[in-house]
């Protein structure tokens, strides 16, 4: 999985009849440092994220293990909202509220 | 899914009989910044998308989830094209018509 | 999937027992400006490829969807000769003959 | 696989169902050169590592492999502690303890 | 696959009970000119490849295909000891003996 960022949205009318009812969220990636990096992703919102918030998204076929997501033409999926990570000892990033 | 602009076509005869009936796109994959990337892939389209269009693709098995692509030899699918998208609240895409 | 062009060959004897009777072509990775890049991937050939040609390849698990390469240990099969493909309206490569 | 070194953890409260209980491992990949990398991945913890070793991790589908993280939807996996690598006869990393 | 030259082993006591009774190679990425790469990856050894041979290996879901990696939490196999393989018509490695 990789640490991301919810910077924005998605909007489809002309899709595939399995991707009816998805959020399809725009996520930044996270560099090992909490920086945003220059490259992202567009996943299936299963968590209820939304922007601004800080995610883990999985890839691949494993997108798909998620009750939301089975057998869906979609290669990531948001299956977490982080509350908080570190690195060498050091918290990357701290949600507030 | 990673967001792309539809800009070209490939034509073969020769193929694995799974391949047949297939419409095979070059997309050039969008940066977030909303900018045509230098990469590509060659994606089967499984929603009537068109040269100049802005799609969303799937890649690896997700890309056979479609009813169009099943067992088939491909790991690159279209199966939305987008009609809007935003990151960090500026809209970067928004299709006309 | 990504176009490529069959520059080479690879050949071995001491392999696993489901690799038999497969040919293994080595094939560069084509940029969508219809160059050689620098990257390359050994794929199974199952439409009858030759070195010079180009050609379409799909990786991962959707390598193991033709009829040759189901359940084999292979992440890359050669499934369609190109015979044309544009981009922006120039056409990359016509195959000749 | 890729050797990496754990060097943090993800905490999240808000996440699918399915993610319940699997300690999330924040782990630095390792170059050849037994340096550590500026890529990382967050990895499922299978084999019970801590902060500052050198394990083994899987990704994919292959992550999926362990009974722990079966069906889930994760895409990497710590699945060996690791007690010493070598390359080129040179031993780049040895265990204490 | 990649063709890719083994360089080094790892060895692990601690690890997932499907990890029994595997020899984890280090491999480094050959270039398609031949050279070795930066790149590298661990990988199952299916075909009794030594140090300093030059290898065949697939990675992801298709690692899991040999009867040795079935079902295992690896995605990397060896599953094939390259005899020789040419680019542009020049033989790039011959191996000896």
């Amino acid at each position: 999985m990789l640490i991301g960022k919810v910077v924005g949205a998605v909007v489809s009318t002309a899709k595939d009849e399995k991707m009816q009812s998805l959020r399809l969220m725009v996520v930044r990636t996270m560099t090992v440092d909490g920086q945003e990096g220059s490259g992202y992703v567009v996943a299936v919102d299963a968590v209820g994220s939304g922007v601004g918030e800080v995610v883990l998204y999985a890839s691949g076929s494993s997108a798909r293990q998620t009750i939301l997501t089975d057998k869906r033409p979609v290669d990531a999926v948001i299956m977490a909202i982080v509350d908080t990570w570190d690195v060498d000892g050091q918290v990357q990033y701290q949600k507030s509220g």
